[in-house]
């Protein structure tokens, strides 16, 4: 049984995992990100390596980032959060570590995940939408990621779905995480609070009062309490999601959404909304079979098993086995 | 040499060609499309094969046709012009002429035929964009076309600019065609003349005075004179492009879009307007490579040539060179 | 009994008529519009008013003229269909006739004819919109026209209801009559036609089947005799319709809208959907009573009617006495 | 020289005041607002007006409420923070003081004070628009409050500026005061900061770091001290206010609009943006004469010259003499 060593490098900690070919951690390891300084966090993910490394007999690395990846698999071109430009990110932990390493943003590493040993295990043409502050995601295709030519598909959080709407930090307006995220959840729920206090005192009393301390996880609380208001937040964001996803299908017809990240804690309840409005106005709906919608089944690290697993088939070679990631791992909390 | 048959479908004219392992088209056969009867449909594809299997020695056929096509590349399972519903077309030709039959969608068959032997022959990740009455097209990725799971992915027409927008006869609101097509175009010139004749004065002279009288070669005429109000439609309309592409960028990463269609007649009047905005809207501009936007190089019998490849390389299993289609095939007057 | 005359003075015809005090027409006379010359309509109307004051003892001339009226009732600042600039119409009338002579814009007179003598006898605070090929209109507050502070009030059609919505003449885009009007109607009707063909059958067939050969009488004639795609588009100008009165009221405060002009031919297929939209959209509507919405009760002569009794009043300084016109003036045939 | 009092009943305090025919404050007294108790709030009222009764020669009591006030200026027909409903107001406050009282609602009474001595004082179609947490204002024509039909007209933060904007709290999507209001203001600010913070990073630092820490003071401050962020802010709210006085200008050709409340704190920052985006917007621009944009010159006390001088009109029907209010009294701090 090949093991390999999955990395997220998140804003706030890395996490790193021994993963096996059925996706089964083994071992996992966390220490915090260090800010704002590139050498810093190559630093720790190759101490993370050499401490698995001592316990488990691993064979390669792969590490997720937040960031676009050169098609050389080792080169962050550019990491928003993490001060990298031009980084060889791949070849320093190799030269460090000694086991063969790839890289690949960390939402197509948990999309990957997802897709073989999660949700999508039985897709063909598979479309993973991580919805938690924005949206991300990956793309898999008859068992290959897209990556796209220049290593950045995917970005799903800045499809446009409104073209005079709300300011993007991307400098566009409209985009569809405005709409459909975490973030949009919470600023439905407020604005709802602040222009309508009665209907959402419910949500008010949450958040001792206060429209803006109104959090994704009041929201989500109240909703599975039954709270109209919030209940209505969650349709109104659901509505968004499947309006977008509506989009994606008149593109790339997949036969199968899978809806995980922060968000999809609230299951059904976004879930729901987003295949109603998704089937409500897929383009030819009468005339073609409808795209299959469904939860994340895989949890928190689920990037730490898709890296792992990139770097299984990427570096070694070797086919996954496609069967079901063991242990209950859930869907994180928002 | 391998020769191959391609067949064009259209509403109004069957065309057929021999083509060679260069996308050279060596003889055409054209006949009327009987209207609605399926049977009539398939008596003259039959037909117009035997005819030219008289003259050369062909070794299977390529049929492109507008409608849905189901993963078999032989079963219609809907076409909305041709009254075709679960139509087992390639079987039916197949066993009419003794060759062995391949359908594909048409407007796949022509981006397919871009991508193999005109503007796409370089391009990786190429997504063609058929700008004609609507938008349609086809994405090649590694050489592969991307059918979708149902076989009915790049229905680019149907991506949603608008969530209120202009009703389209899909049943939603908002579509991509109706913003960026050349019914759109008219539509944007005669909408200017109706309410700005003075500005619009030199396209109401070319339709005799009457708003509803403008056509898109009055536009296009127009504006290669250097007409502003003619000038502007085209503005509107390639903006309104670009605009989309910036989400199938975001989504899909391509290297090259292609600008097909009747519409790109205008050339560099859409191309421009197309590319600027496009530029201008996609998501992490400056941190990222820019695909390129090309004019189509091959013109209105493009499909014949795609449909022949493809069937070349379904049924024979034969590469096709890849070298420049020979001929100056010119882009179609809208 | 004090008898004036009244004209107005349209795009192709010019149309005068002599007026009691109950705003009964005792003879009319009616002439074409001298094309694009400003000199040959003033010849016109000097023409009528001596041929009706030969007949009739009248005292006054009200002249009702498309265009910006000065706060002199006398001088067209502006008129974009007749080549009038700062033209001192009224003064070269009563130069011209021996009678003293007021201007006012068209729109106006005839909202002052309807809300005198019409369905707006009984209101206090009336806003009288006219839905012809655009929307005008009139706001009378406790029998007094209101013309604003540079006589170009209630221009009515380009009020916002989209910000970025249609293009409009007036060199905005999203102008209500863009949406509500009786080429509004047209335009829904055509595209309709031109995407749901199926849908609007009947109307096409009314058009000999040309989607761009739809009249509004055409779709009238359809949605009376209950065609679903012809009560469809009623449905949409008329929503737009009550969107934007719901506007005016929040603003103004009005008890009754009076929907006049071409497109009210169509009764209550129009004001049904006006009014319900209205009462949806009006803001604090658990708490204020709702206005009134009427149809126009006076036809296609309350220009004349109207122009008539603003002289009266302004002229003569006498009062109509409020009594209902006599003679059953229909709504025009749009 | 009579002496009438002037009551501004806020949510939180109420004001009450002495003024004479100049518009000049002679005594003010104050108490915090009884919540949510009707009767209190009236007893409240009248110890005030006893109070200042015994110092000065008053002979008459107006009062600003928020709410509708009924045609007789005495009955509160609704007020959404008071708790009354059909309230007696002006009669139980007339019973018990012994003076002559009449009520108007708040935002009424306070722009008939700047029409009178303020901004408006050389204006004939004035409208007042009072922008604060929301958007309130009034009509002057002709020296005449236009108070509507049923009491209620200038609702001006109701206008809809965006058929399917933002959720408001009167039912509506897309209120003009959801976009153009002091709250609109710090929402434009937060969004700005929670999607750009490198952009925002001055907001951001006077705030604390915290994105919904940022106050309206902050960007008021940070676009006064040339921040690029604060005056983008101030650019898109001043944008969408002159979007809206496009919109009453073509309904009713003012000559002049003044803002106050809250916001005009900012000045020219928000003065200059709206007058230049009402000036783009004004329909038949070309044509016509543009209405003054000025910024209101009386400040917080308003509300009481406004209440105190509508009950020397109406009860006493003495004028006022038109003269400059004297002291400098300044624009609220928002």
């Amino acid at each position: 049984m090949a093991l390999t060593i999955g990395i997220d490098v998140g804003g706030t900690k890395i996490a790193a995992g021994v993963v096996d070919t059925d996706g089964v951690i083994h071992r996992m390891v966390r220490r915090d990100t260090p800010s704002h300084d590139a050498r810093g966090v190559e630093n720790v993910i190759a101490e993370l390596v050499r401490d698995l490394a001592d316990t488990h007999p691993v064979q390669a690395v792969g590490i997720g980032a937040a960031g676009f990846v050169a098609a050389d698999l080792s080169t962050v071109l550019f990491a928003p959060n993490l001060a990298w430009r031009n980084e060889p990110l791949g070849a320093v932990v190799e030269a460090a570590c000694g086991l063969p390493t790839v890289v690949e943003n960390d939402a197509n590493a948990a999309a990957w995940g997802e897709a073989r040993f999660g949700a999508g295990r039985t897709g063909q043409t598979v479309v993973v939408l991580t919805v938690g502050t924005g949206i991300g995601g990956g793309i898999v295709v008859d068992g290959v990621l897209h990556r796209g030519k220049f290593g950045v598909a995917a970005e799903f959080g800045h499809l446009n779905v409104e073209p005079h709407g709300r300011r993007c930090g991307c400098g566009n307006h409209g985009c569809w995480e405005r709409y459909a995220s975490g973030r949009a959840l919470v600023r439905e729920a407020q604005d709802l609070a602040n222009v309508s206090p009665g209907f959402a005192a419910d949500l008010l009393a949450r958040a001792g009062g206060r429209a803006d301390a109104i959090t994704g996880l009041h929201v989500t609380a109240a909703a599975q309490d039954g709270d109209p208001a919030a209940l209505e937040c969650f349709r109104v964001i659901g509505s968004w999601l499947g309006h977008g996803m509506a989009d994606i299908a008149a593109f790339f017809d997949p036969d199968l959404f899978i809806i995980g990240g922060g968000v999809c804690e609230a299951g059904e309840l976004l879930r729901g909304p987003a295949a109603a409005a998704f089937e409500n106005r897929l383009t030819g709906r009468a005339h073609r079979p409808v795209a299959e919608v469904r939860l994340a089944e895989l949890g928190a690290n689920v990037g730490i098993v898709g890296a792992a697993d990139l770097a299984r088939e990427r570096v070694l070679g070797l086919a996954h086995n496609g069967s079901r990631v063991s242990g209950g791992v859930q869907c994180p909390i928002g």
